[in-house]
This record gives structure tokens, C-alpha cells and sequence, in this order.
């Protein structure tokens, strides 16, 4: 359903942050941060001075079907015009760089930027050339720095999954999915009666079997085996597929033969004729 | 310093995550992957029947580094095989499947994965090939689902780029960032005493100039000025930095001409001979 859902993803935070890359050199680096912001809702992307010139059909081609963000793409001759009419502007460093300047961490900076958009106020984050980062003049140029935590013995992030990680900590931040959704397919989880007439059930076959024949050992056996069942969290649906894997099971104990030994039940399901 | 620090990041919490691309199609994604897998200090991947076979040289272009993540990448012919050694594995899925089985977000999992590891489990992740993404009967053998919260309306996510999140969310969950760094460079932070004396020197230059002669008015723009520097955090270099400016910008009043006309004392610093 890519491009299906036209919600406004930052109507009651305000606008989301321009994102702004400064003399990207790759077109194809260009197209893949064009994909990871509508990923993550953005869609303002401005170029400044971008190495092999604009528009690119390496940048379309890497998008994979985030066009209409490269189409809106602004383009300016330097950072300063490209950041003009912003009033909060962050930018992304790798590097220790002796500035005066507070350092945030992505998801930091994604709470800050929240709350300076819901402000009113127009947010942007600087992301520098690939390989070289930002000039010290462009870093001046910004309210803060965001450095993203990596592992500090590999720590260089391609153009785009630094865009990616910067706006995906600016998608969550205001994003409520809970972290944890149980799910039961068209089936609701099994209510306790349910559960319990399985128990009662399989508890009657297993001692019918000898299988729970101890009988100090019955209890804490009968409770493991709850215990069990209990922790899968089954749904009704379930619950019914594991009365007739126990029905089938012992289906055996149905009949016996001349002999009066136990026999097999005729399958009547397996083999009904096809009439 | 790529590849100079050796700490085991891991240390404290248990084993890292194992990543498992199953049927991985383009070498250049497993490259970025391992790169993005690096990036949060995850080494250990796993490879399901890649399609263009193994090992690959377009992995090793874009992996930019990240080499011994693929040299010691393990091969496998199933999915079972290449999780037998495991006790918890979590597959990525971006679209709905009607599998009851508990969803969680990137986040929770990560944490869900620290707590495992640090009961000494042995975690791992599965990601589905491109594009497809994972056959059901793969999801079924996972005990939970990750889904990466996303724009609804354009959520695919590149292979590396799903690892990239995965692998984020791992390597945050434990680490110790401050969320806010402020920084001074090579000079601490003013003290309170500094900067009262700079606000004296200030106010006494703006009153000499006749800026705050409006008496009424005088308090209240002393505390707005005073609140803009307050504001900014200064440091002690920064402060200097000021009473230089402010002095030099004053400079005219410490002569007169023969007219009594107030005149630049003789810039000795700029026009001192070179001798």
C-alpha cells in the first residue's frame, strides 16, 4: 500500500525538520536519503550545491518510489540561503569537533526538535558531503550538533543511513505503536474456561494412559504441564486445534478387537468415500 | 579511528545477536549490512542460500570496511541449520501476517534481547530476502516479530536498512550516551563572577554611549541584555573573547582631537611595524 496513506504524520506537532544536504556527491546517495525520509514521514529535502549537478536519474533510480520527494527537492548555491527562513537548525557530525556548541544524540535531538515544532517553529538538520562531513564554517552555521552513538571503533555512516537513523528518531518520537502487540489472527485469545475444560480434558486422557500414574508425583506433573500450555497465550482457535490433536491421539482407545485388545477407531474422515 | 577499538561492547550484557539474511539477493546489500551491523557493534552474520552465491566481491566493495564481518560470515542451506544453535530468534516483517504471534517494535526488541542475552541466551534476528521478504513457514520459526514502526504510507525499507534499525536499536539500548553534551572546547565553562564583571564592564560602556540613558527604561533592558548572554552558556575564552570586542568597539573614546572632537586612538596592534 506505498503511497496509499496520505495522513499527515506531523499535524499535531507541527512541521517536520527540512532536511538538507550539503554538497552530496553521489546522486545515488541522494535518491537512497530521499527513500529513508518518506520512510519516516519527511518529505522537505533541500540540496546545496551537489556535486554532479541536479536533477539525477541516479537519485530517481535509488529512490525506489520516493520521486515526489527528489521532485520537491529545493536547490541552493550555499548552506547559509538553504537554511534562510529556518529558525532551529541541528548539524550531523561524526567527528569531535572543538566547538562551543551542545552535542545531541539523535534521539535527543528528535525530542528537541519536537518540541521546537510544536512551537511553531521551522526546523531543519544539516547532513555534510559524504566522506569529508561538514566544514567547520557550515557546523557555525547551526544551534546544535547531533553526533548518532555507534560503535566507537567503526563509527562512519554512509550519507544515507545517517538520514535514515535522524529520521526515524524524529518518526518515533511521536509515534504511539505499542512495543509490544500480542496478536490472535481472527481468533480472541482463549477465555480460562476454555483453557481449563482442555486441561480437564487432557488431564482425563493422560491419567486413562497411565502417563500421570505416580500418584505423589500427579500434582507438581499436572501443574508443569498447565504451566506449559498456560505461557503460550493461546487463542480459542488454537485451544480447539489441540482438542483434536488429544482426540486423535487417543482415538485408540475407542475400540478393541476379538482379542479385547485396543484397536485403532475406523478414521471416518481419512476414509469416507468421496460420495 | 575505524577498527582501532577493540572494546568488547558486549561485555556487560551477553553475547550480541546473531544477524541471519535468509536467501539474501544482492551482494552489495549483504556488504551494506555488514557495514550497518559493524556501525552498532554486531559481528556475527549468517547467510541462508544467497542468491548469487558466496562469497561476493560486490559484498566486499560496499562493505567499506566492515571485511571481517564478512570473512567471518557462516553459510547455510536452511533456516533451521542456520538457527539450530540459537534459543530466541526474532524474524523482520514489514507487512501483516495473520501469525499469532507477539509484534514488537525495533525498540522493544532490543531490549527484549538484551534481557535474553544477559541470561546468557543466544539471540539471533532474521531478515527475508528483498523485496518478498520472509516465506511464512520462516516467520513460524521465530517467537516473536519485529515490525519497525514507519510510515504507513511508505514503509519498505531497504535490506541493509532494516539491519541498520535492528542493529541501532541493539547497540542504544545499552548505551550511556548523555543525551546532551555541552561543549567548551579547551575552556571551561564562565564562572558566575566572570560573567558579572563582563556585564559591569558592559553596562558602563552602553551607559558612557548614551544607549541606556532612558532611565525609566534602564532596568528592564539591562535584564534583557543581561538575559541574551546569560542565555548562551558562555565560556571563560568565550568571555574574553567579549571584553575584547567590547573594548576595541569603544576604543574612539580614549582620545579627543585638538578640537575636542572624540577620535580612534592609533591602532598600534594593526599598524605596529613588522621590525
Amino acid at each position: 500500500m506505498a503511497g496509499t496513506d496520505k495522513r499527515n504524520l506531523t499535524a499535531a506537532g507541527g512541521a517536520a525538520p527540512a532536511i538538507v544536504l550539503v554538497q552530496p556527491q553521489l546522486g545515488q546517495n541522494i535518491g537512497t536519503a530521499a527513500r529513508a525520509m518518506l520512510n519516516c514521514g519527511l518529505e522537505e529535502m533541500r540540496l546545496v550545491a551537489p556535486r554532479d549537478g541536479w536533477p539525477s536519474e541516479y537519485a530517481v533510480a535509488a529512490a525506489s518510489g520516493a520521486d515526489r520527494v527528489l521532485e520537491a527537492a529545493k536547490l541552493y548555491g550555499d548552506t547559509a540561503q538553504a537554511i534562510a527562513d529556518l529558525q532551529v537548525v541541528y548539524a550531523t557530525t561524526a567527528r569531535e569537533r572543538y566547538m562551543v556548541k551542545p552535542i545531541l544524540t539523535a534521539r535527543e535531538a528528535a525530542a528537541d526538535m519536537r518540541a521546537k515544532a510544536a512551537q511553531g517553529l521551522k526546523v531543519g538538520v544539516l547532513f555534510g558531503p559524504e566522506r569529508m562531513g561538514m566544514v567547520n564554517d557550515d557546523l557555525a552555521l547551526a544551534e546544535a550538533l547531533i553526533r548518532i552513538p555507534l560503535n566507537p571503533g567503526f563509527s562512519s555512516l554512509n550519507l544515507a543511513q545517517s538520514v535514515l537513523l535522524v529520521a526515524y528518531e524524529w518518526f518515533t518520537a511521536a509515534d504511539a505503536t505499542p512495543g509490544r502487540e500480542e496478536r490472535y489472527g481472527d481468533s480472541p485469545p482463549a477465555g480460562k474456561e476454555l483453557l481449563h475444560n482442555f486441561f480437564h480434558m487432557l488431564e482425563h486422557e493422560l491419567d486413562e494412559c497411565g502417563f500421570l500414574r505416580n500418584v505423589e508425583k500427579r500434582p507438581s506433573m499436572v501443574r508443569n504441564i498447565r504451566n506449559m500450555f498456560q505461557r503460550s497465550g493461546l487463542s480459542e482457535q488454537e485451544l480447539r486445534t489441540l482438542h483434536g490433536m488429544i482426540a486423535c491421539l487417543t482415538d485408540w482407545r475407542a475400540g478393541t478387537d476379538e482379542l479385547g485388545e485396543p484397536v485403532r477407531r475406523r478414521r471416518l474422515r481419512k476414509g469416507k468415500p468421496a460420495s
